[in-house]
């Protein structure tokens, strides 16, 4: 097999989120008639369920209306977008962004993501990421040839952290690792980092002169005011080895636009925006006037949109506390529950799609963020509440029906 | 210095169209005052003199109207918008293009190139490209790690054809090139291949069983009924070795919404969709939808936007002939225009940056397309008719200005 084969074979989407539709359901054996409901993709946040930010079609069609300028802005967006939004930005972490300097907008955080590690890893690149995490981070090391150095996130170890071992971290780092990846909160299981946590992650960091890429897509949906700490805040690891990624395609559901930013070091900004321009020249031009409707939505409607997940949270993890030999911690963050399961007869990819064919519900399995994740589940619970809760019954009862009987 | 930092060198965009403002203009000496008239900009066509097609922004307004089907499509696209565009694609370059297997929709053409290179081009492979053409295919070869093989275009040979050596191609496979890539209307010069010139590479291709990867961008705005042959419906190529590239950024102005296709090889476009999942998972969901207006112009739209550029073609070509010491071979199809001028006392990069403070003119130099390409500079003429036919004025007094007189 050729290595290009090798590298794409790594690289699979067949159980990525949103790619359901592509898999091969021919081997599937269902054990009774599919149960009836209401379909529900819990791959993604649905964006009719929780609507776009107020406005934001308006603050689109104005950018076609301001036409060419709009449509080709510099690779790394246009100057007036990101002066308003380094602007916010600098508010919300705490910290002092340089709009020209230390920023750039990007086709999704998913954008933000590629760049940042493109501009970072060289072949043969020591690569510490957290396990478990967002499923494209270990893809992303083995595009750019690096080698996985994975630190494990003990979750369910106590709820007043995230449950990072600073131990295996330390080791990494120790044994070469230049660049560490983290999102915070976690995904998939929406925990965050304690502010002990992140400083100590910072200190280890400065100390043996890595870079740190935090990827904090979901910091805006905190539930019941817990502290979330902003590691480009903390003055500790020097400015210059710190990225931080951001967007607005999940809490305010603009993921239709294709949007996200990253913001930090100068020097690996300037490198993003060099392989932006091979890779697609820049955030789609209109699209990019759609930020200024960011950090600027109508009063109340974060609280409210924050208030309405946390009850579907609540009802979610209440009935999967309920079933029978299910585990979960609470979300603390963003819309992300990922509840360990009692063994099945069946693995969790097969699982995954039975439950799709018999009950209409689409998960993401556990293994794409961790090979060790064979009995755990990822959903976005950014779902109509009814539904959503209705779906996580029929979860239960697949379950149920496929569990391994020597096991209980 | 490290080799990420190299790789980053050699992907500087300074020169590049649209990142003019980034440029260092400090050791810039002027010899005369800003000459005046209206600024133009041509390293790109100017959308606001040539507007998008007619009711595109209605079409995404639908998109978004249509909510989370359209916001989260598969990674390669829609399903309903890829049906839609393969059809009238197939129609388009006489080949049968199957939406599911073969397509690809992507955030520009310059996603369409990122990732098909992505998924051809292994460490070390040998990559054949035309020597002038679009200024990223260097970069894309570099980035990958291939090493780039050269095959010169003769452009001022034969009006005939465009000129590729063809010798100098064979010997390429020969040697080992796997890969080919090639902009047919070229980029920078704007000639069309003959038919004869795309039946050999097709053949040359097929006989040392290498793939082709045609960028088709411009092949809609053809001049005087000149006949432009597809090397996907040749049938010489095995169709799993080629893939051909289109968008809507140029003729149809609409590259404020990002968007590009690829169609082909089904194990190509399959790698480009994984690609794609990491790179910026999918084109902008709701800006796919404005590809159902790309091939569906109203009528005679097309034809009156190609007789426009034809015009402004006409006057730029023979304002430049009519200069003392400047060659042009008049374009053929697209926008752009490659000039050769006469010996200057200053680099091309130095005139390029003179010609923008000092007569608001924005051209890209030659050596984005070639490093021999010292005497030239192309303008895309997709602008305000008499602006542009203005500012060719203003270039050809600029290069009298700074002209070296030993060299007269």
């Amino acid at each position: 097999m050729g290595s290009l084969e090798k590298k794409f074979l790594r690289l699979g989407a067949e159980y990525a989120p949103g790619q359901e539709v592509r898999q091969d359901t021919n081997e599937v054996g269902l054990r009774f008639e599919k149960i009836p409901g209401t379909p529900v993709d819990f791959s993604h946040g649905d964006v009719d369920a929780f609507e776009p930010i107020p406005g934001s079609l308006d603050v689109f069609n104005e950018g076609v209306r301001l036409g060419g300028k709009q449509a080709y802005t510099e690779y790394r967006g246009s100057i007036d977008i990101r002066e308003n939004v380094a602007k916010k930005l600098s508010t919300f972490t705490g910290s002092t962004i340089n709009a020209d300097q230390n920023f750039i907008i990007t086709p999704g955080t998913q954008g933000a993501l590629f760049l940042a590690m493109g501009s970072t890893i060289s072949r043969g690149d020591k690569v510490a990421i957290v396990v478990p995490d967002y499923f494209a981070n270990r893809k992303l090391v083995e595009f750019f040839e690096g080698e996985v150095v994975p630190v494990q996130l003990d979750y369910y170890k106590n709820d007043t952290l995230a449950g990072l071992d600073l131990t295996q971290l330390e080791d990494a780092f120790k044994a070469g690792v230049k660049l560490f990846l983290f999102s915070n909160p976690n995904n998939p299981t929406g925990v965050i980092y304690s502010k002990d946590e992140i400083r100590d992650i910072a200190k280890l960091a400065q100390q043996y002169g890595a870079t740190v890429i935090v990827d904090e897509l979901y910091s805006r949906q905190i539930f019941e005011g817990r502290t979330y700490t902003h590691l480009c805040a903390q003055n500790i690891v020097d400015p210059e080895n710190v990225i931080t990624i951001m967007g607005p395609s999940k809490t305010e559901s603009l993921s239709g636009y294709r949007l996200g930013v990253a913001f930090g070091s100068s020097k690996i900004i300037d490198r993003m925006e060099k392989l932006q321009a091979i890779v697609s020249l820049r955030a789609g031009g209109y699209s990019q006037a759609v930020l200024k409707s960011w950090f600027s939505e109508p009063e109340g409607w974060m609280t409210e949109r924050i208030a309405q997940h946390q009850a579907i949270r609540d009802d979610l993890v209440a009935k999967l506390r309920a079933a029978d030999g299910f585990q979960v911690r609470a979300t603390e963050a963003g819309s992300y529950l990922f509840p360990r399961i009692p063994k099945l007869d069946i693995s969790i990819t097969e699982f995954v799609k039975v439950l799709r064919l018999q009950a209409g519900v689409i998960v993401t399995p556990g293994t794409e963020f961790g090979p060790q994740f064979t009995e755990s589940f990822r959903v976005n619970f950014s779902q109509d509440h009814r539904a959503a809760v209705d779906a996580i019954g029929r979860v239960i009862q697949v379950v149920e029906a496929y569990r391994n009987e020597y096991a209980k």
